[in-house]
């Protein structure tokens, strides 16, 4: 088994860095706070004796030595950035729970024949750039360097200026490195796991999704004076469509998701008609089908409501991946870990993207997951217990020692 | 008559601080643009032989002597602060029509009985700082200093400490001149005159106005593993009340108008469930049945919609005033000089909220306004023409005159 409690005073220590305004964090990718959590994560690895590597994109590689270096690595990643008004679990347990692994192996004296590489991989959550998942994106080969690089916050900051910005450009080039397995481990950020209370998930498939960043384009007028007859309100558009992705989830059901998290009108003024709404509306299925088709249908629809009104609309698909089937085999060494330390155990899908998500797609790659409190996330309020934290890396020690052939 | 290039070179010169993106400008209330408008207006009229006084608003009085000092001086007030997008117009050509009468009875060596003050009232606009013609307000003993004081715009920033910022606070008591009559020249922000191909409309009534600030609270949560049934979403809830706000206004036609100016989400965030909105609501109407129901009629559905959803709803009014009868003698006047000059003109409805409306509570008070370009307004677009813009001068000018007893 790891420290458990080593393991929590690490999340609680890297949880100082960037924290919220509500008990949780705000650690947003290529900024200060994100650089500086990568130091202190970087300090750790290297005292557990293991060596960095660093990408173009700013994907972390700390790698621990295997008996037999020219093997491929096992690889354990997940992510240390954060929402605006983030948790303290998400990304970092999983990132965490792989030092803990190494650490644990050390004081255990064990060694495996690979090497066992713990990953940081860059702007996974999305929020400051999208897609989602860019670097272990890049990585995989799903969107090149340039496309990443040129990606722009809300500020009109791009992502490659900020990466040189806080000194975490590598010299690697991205998905230059051999992967033998990837295991991802993260909170299930919904609430199946506590509701059926159990200790382990077994991630077998994950959604698929499509961003759509929607611009209606109508006219600035006076709210006052302008008649009702001519206004050309965005705002209004806007309201219509979010609607809308609402009722298309709905009639998706069950197994499909969608809202607008983002939704900014212009000028935002009291006494303005918005002239102009820019929004994001995020479809999820783990269905292939049913996610073709809420896109489809949602793209009709928010013609017709533009059309109606008079307004331009335009309409870009800014992050999209389908529905993955991660590696049975990988799968199974969970299950049999689990079982093994007596621990409750389930399959299941995860709602939120992961980078294991694209890694999945040059290697076998699985995730596990551990509940999380009224499976709450992408909120400062996010939980989980110490026990619940600890448990999901035994699990992940189990199948890692496994994978890396003990 | 006015010197018609005289005041058009004024208006652009105004318009070079404080420029816009888009041709228009955005020299909003309290900024430094704002503060530079102000010396180059307070330097005009000093040109032209006024002395300035300054109340602890930052209203500007700028005084042309009578040949009575101590009568009740005849006011020319609008406004100099703009929309964030805002045109070249609107207040402008107001205050420096005032300027433009002085500096014409001046070269035609007229005077006067009473003294003539061209005022600029600060924050007409209410963008920056809600709500609209706060100054004027206060002057007119609708709202105490403390209040206008404390109003806080997106930064949090207050009124008061921006004021003393630029350096604009004066003196004097809000409301300690007696006024004798004024006279209110703006653009109309609407479509009548042009369509009706008529200079000069007398604004004998004006709307009146609601504004209810909506803050929905919901649930922060993960757009992709949250299921729908558990959402508390409060992006949804807005959307719903945009559209019952133009469903309400519908219901009112004709005379009334509502929508959603500024609307804004948290955390903003693309995969974010939105867990709090604050969107702020304009209805208006020159019927006091018709706007007090399109109120009560939306704090019905509004509360229905958000329980309908879980959201916590809380609706604070951030702006109203009672529809508008302006004087009937002053109007007369207006309608006397325009025959004599040989304008056309007809009587109209402002549509848009004004200072005149304010200072109607205190002294009689009338309107005066020309076309603009397809009735737009709070539109960097915003268009007039120069003979529109003098011929309302013009206009203003004889009125101003048998008001001030020549
Ligand atoms: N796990 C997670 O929240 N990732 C961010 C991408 C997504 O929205 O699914
Ligand atoms: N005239 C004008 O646009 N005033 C601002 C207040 C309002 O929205 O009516």
């Amino acid at each position: 088994k790891i420290d458990g409690d080593r393991l929590w005073d690490s999340i609680m220590e890297m949880a100082r860095i960037g924290p919220g305004v509500a008990g949780g964090n705000n650690r947003q990718t290529l900024t200060d706070d994100d650089a500086e959590g990568r130091r202190l994560f970087q300090g750790w690895c290297e005292e557990a004796g293991m060596s960095m590597g660093v990408d173009r994109m700013g994907n972390m590689f700390m790698r621990h030595e295997g008996t037999e270096p020219d093997l491929d690595p096992v690889y354990i990643g997940s992510h240390l950035d954060t929402q605006p008004t983030g948790g303290k679990y998400d990304g970092v347990l999983g990132v965490l729970s792989g030092l803990e692994v190494i650490r644990s192996i050390r004081d255990m004296e064990i060694s495996t024949r690979r090497p066992i590489v713990v990953v940081n991989w860059t702007n996974e959550e999305g929020t400051r750039f999208a897609p989602a998942m860019l670097a272990s994106g890049v990585f995989a080969g799903m969107h090149d360097e340039d496309y990443a690089n040129s990606r722009e916050d809300a500020e009109g900051k791009r992502f490659g200026d900020e990466l040189d910005r806080i000194g975490w450009r590598g010299d690697e080039a991205p998905g230059e490195r051999k992967i033998h397995a990837m295991f991802e481990y993260h909170i299930e950020q919904g609430p199946i796991l506590e509701a059926e209370n159990t200790q382990i998930g077994v991630v077998t498939h994950g959604q698929g999704l499509w961003w759509l960043q929607v611009t209606l384009t109508g006219k600035d007028a006076h709210t006052g004076s302008t008649p009702m007859k001519m206004r050309v309100n965005a705002g209004l558009g806007m309201a219509r469509i979010v609607e809308a992705v609402h009722r298309i989830a709905m009639d998706h059901q069950p197994n499909a998701v969608g809202a607008v998290g983002q939704a900014n009108v212009y000028p935002n003024s009291r006494n303005v008609i918005p002239g102009r709404a820019v929004f994001t509306i995020d479809f999820r299925s783990p269905d292939l089908d049913k996610l073709t088709s809420m896109r489809t249908r949602l793209e009709a629809e928010a013609a017709e409501i533009a059309d109606d009104l008079g307004l331009g609309i335009e309409i870009e698909p800014v992050g999209h991946f389908d529905p993955v089937t991660f590696d049975p085999k990988l799968a199974g060494m969970l299950r049999d870990a689990a079982d093994r330390l007596g621990y409750s155990h389930m399959d299941i899908v995860s709602g939120a993207g992961h980078d294991a998500c694209w890694i999945n797609k040059l290697a076998p790659t699985v995730m596990i997951m551990c509940p999380c409190v009224d499976g709450l996330s992408h909120n400062e309020a996010e939980e989980i217990s110490p026990e619940w934290a600890s448990a999901g890396a035994d699990v992940l020690l189990h199948a890692v020692l496994e994978a890396a052939e003990i």
